[in-house]
């Protein structure tokens, strides 16, 4: 664990709700630090009256008990009571989760005495930080709970999982053996420089290090697959007013979320759902209609489609397959101009309507044909993927951003390395690059890590995990 | 119990996501029945290689235990599963839990994991109905559950916990020990009539039933107050197109959920939103402008509008302040013929542009004036108990339709009972009247009931309850 790392804030107790807001049966909310027991105490009681408060130090770990939760104006609900003793808990601390009814308005109301009982609410990702920094997890896989948690499709939460057991620490494990032998081989060389021995050739070094190099380069071709696989596709569906982009939206959401209707400017601003499409997760964002308005709310609506246009992953552009003459000239010309820089696909829509607009590089589309929807459907995927590689689904891919980067450093260095040996430079230089490759390589599990990346990955975690 | 209820579905095994749907720390399921262990077995496993079942019959009934979760194509995740063992479990039969990561993808391969390996979907509110049918609750108290789950409110959540508490059950046995004594005095006459005992005169029965009647009256009147404590107020805002309904509606939900704008029919549709003003839950509901429109969208919103005012409990009319001459005449006349006939509130909005409007029966506000936003409150808090009786935040409220129809006829039994006394008919009928009215009062409780009013109850549950 890096020195730089404050861990002082991990002498309180923390609590958050940990189940999602909204209406179920249950509640849980969770307590971990040293004070968990003592909270609870005061919180949880064998009696209704509220007597006798409930000793978990007393109780072995592991088990479950059914109480009364006092709030601030006495009973509050019952509820069950779950103790996990340190170091056998998530946290490794001191864990108390109690279930209450469910609905947002006990929980909340239990959250507020847990917290008036001496608690402090935790931070997002603020149980899974306690958990890394006592070493139950290492860095990747924390991260790998907030990506399950979020994960929509059978790929995303196959990858987070491989990478939450450990699939992707192996990885770094390996690579970081390697570097080890690779820099000793370097710095054994450097320590006898002097008496002339030369145990393995500069060549040698070299094609090491580019084995190694070849290795992370092909984990981070993965990335623009697993950002799909982590992420999805954001999908914009854009065109002239009444062109289908609605009706497109619902086919493709396979409901009715917009509310279609054949009067120009239904759709003031725009809608956003996500789809599961051929096993890749889109965000369908349904623009409005995109034409000059001297409506003032749609004129705002217009703006914003052009944005999105911009900020998309893939485009569908809709082109009214009844557009004729100078009208469908204007349109491709609109199309060119506007959106096929970007990566997107000319979809010429109601094509049940007999009209005979196309184009060599376009897709009729009718979404009263389920075969000509599904057609668009296989492009969808097609055009998601292009710029990505080709990956396995048993393989580790990589998902998060920040791996990447951290990867990308670890690549630089070992070029650098390389380059120094190849000019023949003095091991010195060559064991300054490998020691900063293992130390980006240290990054990703978290070996060598500081507060500011810490609280860069666990804010983006929900509370409560 | 009844004879009349089937119980044969209560020996397969029942499952349900029992967290609510969304994002979260973490996601529980339950498993309820005589498989549940079984069940269990062939979903959680001690080994990340899923080879060794964890066999919940050979642990102690309720600890908890780590494990792996299998899904259809291997690992689906880590998690904990805790046991309950029957009769000690919130059904009274075998309990399983399992704790996964939350998000809804986990917990529904988890779900269908469990379906798979022989549980069935519970219905709503399957988990409490086994719990009733197994004597761990009584229906008012079962009942008592689902309106907690749904409490918004410190009085809704009071009152459902105390009927969970059994308070409600309290004042039933209580009645119904009055109702067998009097019911023992008529029908100890009835046995010794021929011999010419009186053991008690008639008027000493009439005065018994009165005396029961008035407290079950009394019970009955506090419907309407607990109906707003459980329920809440449907408020509707209505008024002229720019009248300002969109700004009071956001002014009232202290948020901009409403598009506002100075554009007359900006808010086509409705929309519907809960805030607690004083303490009391408000649905608020904003209309499209009242007005004579040809927009056809629009038009289906105005007739909505009044739908919406008929069904509300109370309704916000609102009149611009400088609205003048024929054009007041006009708008009052409207307010009398459309709304004045339902429990309203007529309010001269935008008090602060100097319009000189108004009307004795009506309210001055501005959404900029905090104080005159303030006291319409007030008034929207009193016009909706209005025509409810003043209740004590300690007392037992009626909150339960179904609990207020058996109390009435209860009564309509009791008062007949009364009515044969009175007139001199033989102990016998009123014998009748009183065993009817103890199994009236026995259906709140659930010790007369069948599969029709159970199915009734628990279907307006939430799943996993």
């Amino acid at each position: 664990m890096n020195s730089e790392l404050n861990t002082s804030d991990m002498t309180d107790t923390i609590t958050a709700i940990a189940t999602p807001p909204g209406e179920g049966g249950i509640a849980v909310l969770r307590l971990s630090g040293k004070g968990s027991f003592d909270i609870a105490r005061k919180v949880f009681y064998r009696d209704k009256d509220l007597a006798h408060g409930f000793d978990a130090a007393l109780a072995e770990s592991h088990t479950v008990h059914f109480g009364y939760i006092s709030g601030k104006g006495g009973l509050l609900d019952e509820g069950l009571l779950t103790l996990f003793k340190s170091p056998h808990s998530y946290t490794g601390e001191d864990v108390v989760e109690i279930s209450c009814h469910g609905g947002s308005f006990i929980a909340s109301k239990l959250l507020q005495t847990l917290i008036s009982s001496g608690a402090r609410l935790a931070t997002p990702g603020e149980f899974t930080k306690r958990a890394f920094l006592n070493g139950k997890l290492d860095l990747s896989q924390a991260e790998a709970v907030a990506d399950l948690i979020r994960s929509k499709t059978e790929s995303a939460h196959a990858s987070s999982l491989r990478q939450l057991e450990g699939e992707l620490s192996g990885f770094v494990k390996q690579a970081r053996a390697d570097l080890i032998r690779i820099t000793s081989l370097v710095e054994l060389e450097l320590d006898f420089a002097e008496e002339g021995l030369e145990f393995v050739g500069k060549e040698e070094i070299i094609k090491l290090i580019e084995t190694l190099s070849q290795r992370i380069r092909e984990m981070i071709s993965t990335y623009i697959a697993g950002k799909i696989i982590r992420e999805g596709v954001t999908l914009v569906i854009a065109g002239k007013p009444n062109s289908g982009k609605s009706s497109l939206f619902n086919k493709l959401l396979a409901q009715d979320r917009a509310i279609v209707s054949g009067i120009p400017g239904t759709t003031r601003d725009y809608l956003e759902e996500s789809v599961v499409i051929e096993g890749v997760l889109f965000r369908l964002t349904d623009t409005a209609g995109i034409r000059s308005s001297g409506d003032e709310i749609e004129s705002e609506g217009i703006q914003r489609s052009f944005r999105k246009i911009a900020d998309a992953d893939l485009t569908l552009y809709l082109i009214d397959s009844q557009t004729t003459g100078e009208d469908l000239k204007s349109e491709l010309q609109n199309f060119r101009g506007n959106v096929s820089g970007t990566n997107s696909i000319l979809v010429f829509s109601k094509s049940d309507l007999g009209g005979k607009a196309g184009h060599p590089d376009g897709v009729s589309v009718s979404v009263y044909d389920d075969a000509s929807v599904n057609d668009l459907k296989k492009i969808m995927k097609e055009k998601a993927f292009e710029r990505g590689v080709k990956v396995n689904s048993s393989e580790i891919v990589l998902t998060n951003f920040r791996h990447k980067q951290c990867l990308e450093s670890v690549l630089a260095s070992l070029e650098s390395a390389s380059r120094s040996a190849e000019e023949g430079m003095s091991g010195e230089f060559v064991s300054v690059d490998l020691r900063s490759a293992m130390s980006h390589l240290g990054e990703i599990t978290g070996e060598v890590t500081n507060d500011e990346i810490l609280n860069n990955i666990f804010s983006s975690f929900c509370i409560g995990k």
